[in-house]
C-alpha cells in the first residue's frame, strides 16, 4: 500500500455552499503527498464519471484554482443522484468500476456525499473482499440536511442553517413593518425532507427583543391544523404580526406530506415543494390575514455569500482528513466531527466507521423542540449556536463574488468499451 | 420659515433593506440643525401615525441606534400602505393632519416612499394653498422597483439588484452541479410588479464563463410560451441546465398576469405571487425537465446582510439632503439621484419636483432587452453595474447581524379626539 497510486473524488447528491471547500482540502492534502497519491482524478458527475470513465485530471488545475474552491458553492465537477445497487444485483457495475479503476491505478476512492452516498461508498470499500480489487473507501461528509449519523453535524448544514437564521431576521423585521395595514402573516419554507434540522435554525433568529419566528414547523411533529391556527392568531394578537419558518417535510397525522406532488428522484424520495402556498392558503381562508410567502429552495444551500465560517472550516478539514485517513491505511470510515465543548465551542476531527454511518437518518431529538411543537428549546440553541457562527465572505469583484470555474479537462480515455448508465 | 419648528418623518409602502438608511440620514442631519428643527417625530405606520396622533419622539433615541438604522433592514417605525384621497373627496383627513401638525408644531414633513408615496407628500405640500397651513414637504425616494421618474435609480434597487444577481450566480452553479441526473431547470421568481428592473438585475449574474440565467422573463414583453420553451430546450441541449429569472409581473399577450391570484392591496394593485411554479409546471409538462424553483419574496428587499455599498450611500444621502432641502425653504421637491458618468461611476443629488415624479412608473426601456426578449443588453449591464458595486456588511455577532431595535417611545397625545382609519 506505500506505493504511488492515484485517487479518485467525487461529488454525490445535493450541493452545498462548503462542498467545493472539502474538495479543497482533498486535493490541497494529496499534493502535499505526492510521494503517495500521484494524482487526484475526480469524477465528473459523481460515480458516474466513474462508470462512463469520464475523468477529471485535478492536477492540470493551478493551486489559486484549487484554493478557490473553498469560497465557490456548487460542485465543481458535477454531481449526481444514482444509487449504485448490491454487488448481487448489479455485478456489472462493479465489475466495470474496477476496470476503471485498474486503468487509473486507483488506489484510494474518496466520495463526498450524504447518507446515501455513504452507502455507495460502503459498497465500493468491500471491492477487495467482494471481487479481489484492492482500494480504500473513504467517506467526506456532506449533507445541507444535517441528518449523518455519528457526526456532531454535517458540512453544508451550519451555512444553510445561517442563511435560514439571517433571512429569517431579516424578512421578520419587513412584516414587523407592514403588519400595520398589509401583511401580517409572512412563510419562509425552507429545506430538510425529513428531519427538521433546517427549519430549527429558523428559530435562532429570534433575540431578546424579538419573538419571530413566532412558529416553526418540523417534519418530526405531525401538523396540528386548529393548534397551528390558534398560534398564528395569538401571535398577531400580541406582535401584531406572524412569521412562521415551514420544512418542506411537514406531514399530517396520517404520514402524507403536506405538499407532496408526486414526483419521485433516483433514490426513491419524493420531490417536494410548495408547502408554504399551501400554509398560505390555510391562513387567508381560516384566519383572513393578507401573507407573503418565500421558498428558499437552491438559494439557501447554495448562499456561499453567507457561508459559516465554522462550516467551511469543517468542510475543508474532513477532506483533508478523509486523505490523511487513507495514508494511514484505513478503510470504509468516514472523518466525523467530534464536539468538544459548546461554549467556548471546541471540535475535532474523529473517526466513524461507514456501516455506523450508511443509510441512518438523524432526526431532531425532541427535546429541541418545545412542548408545543411550534419553537426550539433552549438545548436546540445551545447546539446550533457554534455552528453558524463567524463570517467567511468570498472575494468580490464588481459587485459579484468570485466564484471558480475550474478548467474540467477531460482526461483521455483509455478503454476501448463504453458503459451505458 | 426660520423660526424653530419640528419635522415629521415616517416610511411608507414596501420596506427595504435600506429604507432605514434614509431615516438616518433624516435624524442625523436634523439633529445638526437644532437651531432650525427641534425634534424629528416618527410617524407610526406611515401617515398613519399622522392621522391617529401616534407620534414617536426620535429624540429619545441614542446617536449609537440612529447610526444603527444604517445598517438595519425593514422600516424601523413601521409603514403602511395607505393612500390620501384629494382634498376635495376627503377633507376630514386633512382638517386632522393639519390639527396634529399644529399641535406638534410640524413645519416639516419627510415622506419616506415609492411613487404613490410621492403623490400622498404632493397632497401634503399643497395644504398651504388648500387649507392655509404652512408646511414643507419633502420626498424622500425608496422603492425596490426602481420604477420613480426623474432620479437615475432609487434607494432600495441596488439591493436588491445584488441579491437577486449574487443568488442567481449562485443557484446557478448549483443547478449546473446538479443537471447531469437531476435537476436540469432553476426558476426563480423575484419582485417587479410593473417593471422589470429587478429580473434584469439577475441578467448580471453572467460572466465570461457562465451563461446562466439562460432566459429572464420581463413584465414588459408579453410572454410567449413557445418561443420561452424552446429556448429552455436550447439551453439545456447547450448547456445542461437553463436557468430562469422570472418577474412576478410577467404577463400573457392579454395583458393577464400569469399568477394572479385576485386579491388586491389598498392600492388597488393585484397581490402577486407564485409565478414560479406556474413556469416550472410548463416545463415539466412540455419539455419533461427535471425543476427546482425559488420564490425569493421578502427575503430579496430584506436582505441587508447582502446590501450594495452604493445603495446605503445613495439612501443616506437622499435622507440628508431632503433636510437640506427643506432647511433652504423648498417644497413639493424630492432629492433625486443624478447620474454624471458610468465608468467610474459619479452620481450627485439633484432635485426633482414632486409633479414631475407622482404617480408615474418608469419601466425598463427596451433597448436594455435583447431582440429576443429573453436578456439584457450591454447597455442594460452598464447601467446596473454601478448600482451593485460595493459591500457593506453589517456588523455580526453570535454568527448573526446586529440589527437595531428602537425604543420607539410614544409621544403622550395633546388632542383629546380621537381619528379612526
Amino acid at each position: 500500500m506505500a506505493s504511488i497510486q492515484n485517487a479518485f473524488y467525487a461529488q454525490s447528491g445535493g450541493v452545498t455552499a462548503v462542498i467545493n471547500a472539502s474538495a479543497c482540502g482533498v486535493i490541497e492534502t494529496a499534493r502535499k503527498h505526492k510521494n503517495r497519491i500521484a494524482k487526484v482524478y475526480a469524477g465528473r458527475n459523481g460515480i458516474i464519471g466513474a462508470l462512463t470513465e469520464d475523468l477529471i485530471d485535478t492536477s492540470r488545475e493551478s493551486a489559486a484554482a484549487i484554493r478557490a474552491l473553498k469560497h465557490t458553492p456548487g460542485g465543481a465537477f458535477g454531481s449526481c443522484r444514482y444509487k449504485l445497487k448490491g454487488v448481487d444485483e448489479s455485478r456489472v457495475q462493479y465489475q466495470r468500476l474496477i476496470e476503471v479503476f485498474r486503468a487509473y491505478r486507483i488506489g484510494y476512492f474518496f466520495y463526498n456525499g450524504g447518507g446515501d452516498s455513504a452507502d455507495t461508498c460502503l459498497k465500493i470499500s468491500q471491492l477487495s473482499e467482494t471481487l479481489g480489487y484492492s482500494i480504500q473507501a473513504i467517506h467526506v461528509p456532506k449533507t445541507v440536511d444535517n441528518d449523518l449519523a455519528v457526526t456532531d453535524c454535517c458540512p453544508g448544514f451550519g451555512s444553510v442553517a445561517k442563511y435560514v437564521a439571517v433571512s429569517t431576521r431579516e424578512a421578520a423585521l419587513d412584516v414587523a413593518s407592514m403588519a400595520k395595514t398589509s401583511t401580517k402573516v409572512f412563510i419562509l419554507e425552507v429545506m430538510g425532507r425529513h428531519a427538521g434540522w433546517i427549519a430549527a435554525a429558523g428559530g435562532m433568529a429570534q433575540d431578546r427583543t424579538n419573538s419571530a419566528p413566532h412558529i416553526i414547523l418540523f417534519p418530526e411533529i405531525p401538523f396540528d391544523q386548529p393548534a397551528f391556527l390558534d398560534k398564528v392568531s395569538a401571535s398577531v394578537k400580541q406582535d401584531g404580526y406572524c412569521v412562521i419558518v415551514v420544512s418542506e417535510g411537514v406531514r399530517n397525522a396520517a404520514g402524507r406530506f403536506l405538499a407532496e406532488v408526486g414526483s419521485k428522484d433516483a433514490f426513491g424520495h419524493s420531490q417536494l415543494g410548495g408547502v408554504a402556498p399551501f400554509i398560505a392558503n390555510l391562513v387567508m381562508e381560516n384566519l383572513n390575514y393578507k401573507y407573503h410567502w418565500a421558498v428558499a429552495d437552491y438559494l439557501q444551500r447554495s448562499a456561499r455569500h453567507i457561508a459559516s465560517k465554522t462550516d467551511v472550516d469543517q468542510a475543508y478539514a474532513v477532506g483533508k482528513a478523509a486523505v490523511e485517513f487513507a495514508l494511514k491505511g484505513h478503510n470504509a470510515v468516514m472523518p466525523a466531527i467530534v464536539r468538544k465543548s459548546d461554549r467556548p465551542y471546541k471540535w475535532s476531527i474523529g473517526m466513524a466507521r461507514l456501516t455506523d454511518v450508511a443509510n441512518r437518518e438523524k432526526f431532531l431529538p425532541r427535546d429541541f423542540i418545545t412542548t408545543d411543537g411550534f419553537g426550539i428549546t433552549a438545548k436546540a440553541r445551545r447546539y446550533l449556536a457554534p455552528l453558524i457562527r463567524g463570517e467567511d465572505y468570498p472575494p468580490y469583484k464588481d459587485g459579484l463574488p468570485q466564484y471558480v470555474t475550474l478548467k474540467n479537462l477531460a482526461v483521455p480515455k483509455k478503454l476501448e468499451t463504453e458503459f451505458k448508465i
